[in-house]
């Protein structure tokens, strides 16, 4: 039977098995929902950098930009780190740099993959069947927040776990930890994570709205995968 | 209001605050059942040490030594890592060093703390009211599984959370999730517990007996406390 595994920050990689694997990274609020969201409005491809001076090359050489720090946009870039941002005409065909303060490292640092998938509620069935069909365990990486767990990505593993669960045996504690969390969820996940630092963090910055959209699950049939150092999407 | 914070493993503690901050060590199956249970009965003292050579060291010079790797006894030494090893007479009074492939690591990470604490569920109780005695923040430390998060000690850090909810605010997502998960688990956690990791690991060695005995809430009014090099008892 295929494994699934969950490591909740990627603090804790080194003690994960990234090679022979597919890792499905994970960071809810609000990379990857972005990420998921531009593939399914045409984008062409997204390039992950560590560092908003990489981000300002790429701008240079063409690229539509976008920058976060602790939750809100840097100044001088195109693109905003909300999701509605990339619901725009602009972005069709377009390639993408971005950095965030976890979800980009959390992708180039699982580099090492058979491939690496980038995830979300958004478009969780999507990964899901995309999985199934390959002969290789899983990993969900969470992004967490500058190196410490957080709920909603652990959460987003939970809930891929729960759809795997019949054909996956769940690795390690992570996973089963992650499925009864999300179990115990999903029945109403906006007010599950009410008291969740991020969401309090976001609260504070007024984007109730992207916190509401990005908890849907399966809007989109899109599967990012990185493909040398861009995301391009995989037809599922 | 006081803050309550959950490292689910050694490998984060970097990520946290130590210093003027009370820290729980917890390694539930079994170094600190193991621990509060010989205090319970009467030990003077125990030295919590990294290798096995230096359990050696303290042995010859007149102690009592206990030294397990990988949830199994080492070969020449008097104790078990069973806590029915420590019910016994001749621990009354006894000095006793030890090594565990977990727990031992977690106490001495801790050193800096206004204090470390040795908690499991045998104790919760009364490392409860001793918190609620105190001034200052609280860190529960799991010791976790190789670096890996696991299961028991996470809903022990839960339960802890649980009972100190009312006075104080849980810091971080980690304690959010540990004490939703044992408010999941608690009327039944040896059920709860049934799939982890660390339960089937022990349950191939045949030990169930010490799992359901280390699951028991509230057994000794025991708070073990680290003092210079050795764990001794603080009467509460």
């Amino acid at each position: 039977m295929k494994q699934i595994d969950v490591c909740l920050t990627p603090e804790l990689l080194h003690l994960h098995t990234v090679e022979n694997t597919i890792v499905v990274v994970a960071d809810v609020f609000r990379a990857t929902s972005c990420m998921v969201t531009a593939f399914a409005y045409g984008v062409n491809s997204i390039i992950p950098v560590a560092t908003i001076e990489e981000c300002r090359d790429w701008q240079e050489r063409g690229y539509l930009a976008a920058a976060e720090r602790n939750a809100q946009r840097v100044d001088g870039f195109e693109l905003d780190n909300s999701p509605f941002t990339y619901m725009d005409e602009q972005i069709r065909g377009a390639n993408v740099a971005m950095t965030t303060t976890n979800g980009t490292l959390a992708i180039t640092k699982s580099r090492s993959a058979v491939k690496v998938l980038v995830g979300s509620f958004l478009n969780l069935d999507a990964i899901a069947r995309f999985l199934q069909s390959e002969r290789y365990d899983v990993m969900v990486l969470c992004a967490g927040w500058k190196g410490r767990v957080n709920m909603e990505d652990t959460l987003f593993a939970g809930a891929l776990v729960d759809r795997l669960k019949d054909s996956y045996a769940m690795a390690e504690d992570s996973a089963i930890m992650s499925w009864r969390l999300y179990c115990q969820g999903k029945d109403n996940l906006p007010s599950y994570l009410a008291n969740s630092s991020h969401i309090r963090r976001l609260q504070r910055l007024g984007i109730q709205k992207d916190i509401t959209y990005c908890l849907q699950h399966d809007l989109y049939d899109v599967v990012p995968v990185l493909r040398g150092n861009a995301l391009v999407s995989m037809q599922v």
